[in-house]
């Protein structure tokens, strides 16, 4: 007994000491992600690496985001898909278009219907990407003899989560968000009340009148029916298939032991939250490098006016000729130099104030003291890197999440939203001159920024501790809430409420039934005294 | 506005730089609490001046638990109280003893009943305290010249509350618990499901059978009905009369910025969160020092078998001979030597094993490698010291939360526990044996500290970075939910429901309506057809 305390109280000396925590020697599985999803998770990986950790990503032969990187020390496992290269691309620019320019021109019923033609397509393909790996025997014995200590995911694709119960080890996801309030179901029992908390996709803010409420409650009840109907039924088919017993996707999700979020409270409406959730949203970003030297000369020459930063993003590739040349002449107009990322045929009303290039280092020019807004698709990251620096924001959505960052942003006072398939270059210049010369924009953005800046521990920090804490203590069950093991029923306490109405209807059953027999018995007295 | 641009940054530069997170000189204005509320909030006060801030406790005339500390350089306010130190000293004793020696006897019912007069008697006098600050023209015009920049309160004694909103200062709230569900109602928005989430002071764990998820929707039901019938009321009205409009008790508790909850993961059971919560738990404990050298050669001297640490905490002073006896004679058989924190006559049935201490270094005892086990009432702060050295416990509680916090770690398997009226000599020797052979005990104590010592910031450092940021930010707007802005109704959806099945009974209506119509139509043309 002494022996075994003595053992006990060294394990729990190194514990304080740091043993475990200085990151000697974990392994790191990834699931495979795309674009923004992957960069993102790139920034966590290199902090793996540097603080001693493998680090090995499940590569799909045909992809579109992962460029071989001789200089980072991740490992790539490539396996061979069922998809070509041609036909991914054909799948994912189609999509792209159509998110693009044609499913903001839907009506309510046609929006839910193209969406889901399109993420039937998207999840045939995220499918395939699953069975060719879980039904790959030689991979599989390979990830099973490898022993990781952990599987990073982005739930956004399944089969992270599937791959971690095969291969029996925890799980860290890391997210932007689920459509709709799939969160509950999906994590296991996160409580939104659709009163104040907007459904993701809505485009609502947390302060709604009562028609928007009435939007928030139909469009939760659309997105739940949906996914139910459309993206789960194949997924419990396949995950009941390998798992070998009868099971479904939300409940293989539900077991993540960290849910990783990739915002923060100076983006998000404040809502409630699970233990096992992180915030760290902005991990990417840094204090900017100098630019080079080209640029550097182009900021500098737009003098006090300072400069305008536009960019949509690493997906969208180029833009129509007619919104690229409403574009430019709306930037043509103001007084402020602008970088613009911009690929396809130079727009003929590009003004001279303006540069095209094919790759801006947005960071470091976000955190340029010359940058005076910057006109974005609002995706997370470039969102966050805008936050970090605290510059105003003119937001085009194109798809996904970014039309909700807008409405976030906006909501706070440090964005104004355009529409980009109607708007006209007016438009785009007022929404310019707003943001540089209405103070409050600046303010706001300033404020977000320290918010943003005044957290305990760096977001980046946080997820690799959580990341790390997994590995040491081989998940977090002790943050994982019980409702995990309930029904539905029960989770609303629907059986119970039943019960106590029963028992409620009974006694007054058995009430009235005494009363009536009093009374007949007060009666039939009544009478009988009567007749004597 | 490049000058107005250039401040702002200077700004961001100066908070990146940490130059606000260093705490160079806040004011901090302390609502008073007893016993170990104090304790517990006295550590981060100790802290908040060792960080250059200012602290200022407003201290009743009549108090049990503070004495003048000539070390600490914390100011003390002290203010008239109505009530005398012999009043307060006798409603407290009295309802001391009911706690400890009455309300566990009684029926469902009877527990209500009884707590309801303990609990009114008590309110009564916290009302007291609040009146005789507020009405103190003197006193409120000393708060507001002095310019506190936070108040920090325990929501156990309201008023801190109202002083934030009359002084309109940002309020950090320091809480063990609320009893029953009002969790939700006084925070604003917390979601508690009663199918997972046990209703503190129920005494049941998070995984409950179907007739305990019953009990549990009555206790949440019952406490809800008798704290707004029965403590809402008079505190209502007071707070209505000093903020000279329509407001109420937890109206105005929901608004505090921050609440430090005295838990952690460690203990608690998993539920959700508002992002205005952190949870702190263990913030008072730190490594042992060594012992004086008598208590030293004692627990030295008990060789292999090592010592048992036994408090009942600092609030009960002596308990009946009788159970003194019990206890004694129990302890007389284990082969651990006993220190035993001890106020009273010496009992008959001691053994020479044990030795009764006034006062004993008890986190330094937790901390000794030749510590076994620690026989504790179960108070939050006993208990986290326990967690922290990873020492297993049979509890024995008495009052409060301390059922629930046994509760807690029973279910964790750290502890056993036993019935301070009803156990017998040997119930309490089978619980140590248990505790101190059954390897697992041992096992799951340990478990525990690595959680509570694997956090990314320890919880004295986050409770203070929070004050900090409080002040600096002059509140923490961006973590509270809209929640707050909304009516029960509201909040619910149940006017958004209301409204959808009335337009679905509408739609149904006018539907039948035309088939009726159609079918009639019909049916006469029929007839037309028939008759022709």
């Amino acid at each position: 007994m002494p022996v075994k305390m003595t053992a006990a109280l060294l394990l729990l000396l190194l514990q304080l000491s740091g043993f475990f925590g200085s990151g000697t020697g974990g392994k790191v599985l990834v699931w495979p992600m795309e674009f923004s999803h992957w960069l993102n998770l790139k920034t966590i990986l290199d902090e793996l690496l540097k603080k001693g950790h493998e680090v090995m990503v499940l590569r799909p032969s045909a992809s579109l985001s992962y460029e071989v990187d001789n200089t980072s020390a991740i490992e790539f496992e490539t396996y061979p898909t069922s998809y070509s290269l041609s036909e991914l691309e054909e799948i994912f620019w189609e999509s792209l278009k159509k998110y693009i320019y044609e499913l903001p021109k839907q009506s309510f019923w046609g929006y839910f219907l193209m969406l889901q033609e399109m993420v039937w397509v998207d999840s045939k393909y995220f499918e395939s990407l699953c069975k060719d790996v879980v039904f790959n025997k030689e991979l599989m014995t390979k990830l099973q003899k490898s022993r990781f200590d952990v599987i990073l995911a982005d739930p956004f694709i399944p089969c992270g989560d599937l791959l971690a119960e095969v291969l029996k080890i925890p799980l860290v996801y890391s997210l932007r968000f689920f459509p709709g309030s799939t969160y509950e179901k999906y994590s296991g029992g996160l409580p939104l009340p659709p009163s104040y908390v907007p459904v993701v996709m809505s485009e609502l803010s947390d302060r709604m009148t009562f028609m928007e409420r009435v939007r928030n409650v139909i469009y939760m009840l659309c997105f739940d029916f949906w996914f139910q109907t459309f993206n789960e039924k194949n997924w419990n088919q396949l995950y009941t298939e390998v798992l070998g017993r009868p099971t479904t996707l939300s409940e293989t999700m539900a077991k993540a032991d960290i849910w990783l979020i990739r915002t923060y409270w100076d983006l998000e409406f404040p809502h409630p939250v699970l233990p096992n959730f992180d915030f760290i949203g902005g991990l990417h970003c840094r204090p900017a490098k100098p630019l080079p030297k080209e640029i550097e000369d182009f900021v500098q020459s737009s003098g006090e006016h300072g400069v305008v930063v536009f960019s949509l993003g690493s997906m969208v590739g180029s833009i129509t000729e007619e919104r690229a040349n409403v574009i430019a002449a709306g930037l043509a107009q103001i007084p402020q130099k602008v970088l613009w990322r911009f690929e396809g045929k130079k727009p003929e009303t590009l003004g001279s104030n303006t540069r095209l290039y094919k790759w801006i280092p947005q960071n470091d020019l976000l955190g340029h003291s010359k940058t005076r807004a910057f006109i974005t698709h609002g995706g997370t990251n470039g969102i966050y890197e805008a936050i970090y620096h605290g510059i105003p924001v003119v937001g085009i959505p194109l798809f996904g999440d970014q039309y909700d960052n807008i409405v976030h942003l906006k909501a706070k006072g440090a964005a104004v939203r355009l529409d980009f398939l109607t708007m006209s270059s007016t438009d785009l210049h007022t929404a310019l001159k707003t943001v540089t010369n209405d103070p409050s924009y600046k303010e706001n953005a300033m404020r977000l920024s320290r918010i943003h800046h005044d957290q305990p521990v760096k977001p980046l920090d946080r997820a690799v501790f959580w990341i790390e804490f997994v590995m040491r203590h081989k998940g977090a069950k002790h943050l994982r809430v019980a409702a995990h093991d309930l029904s539905w029923v029960q989770y609303h306490s629907l059986d119970v409420l039943g019960f106590l109405l029963a028992c409620v209807l009974t006694v007054m059953f058995i009430l009235k039934k005494c009363c009536l027999f009093c009374c007949q018995k007060l009666t039939k007295a009544g009478r009988k005294k009567k007749g004597e």
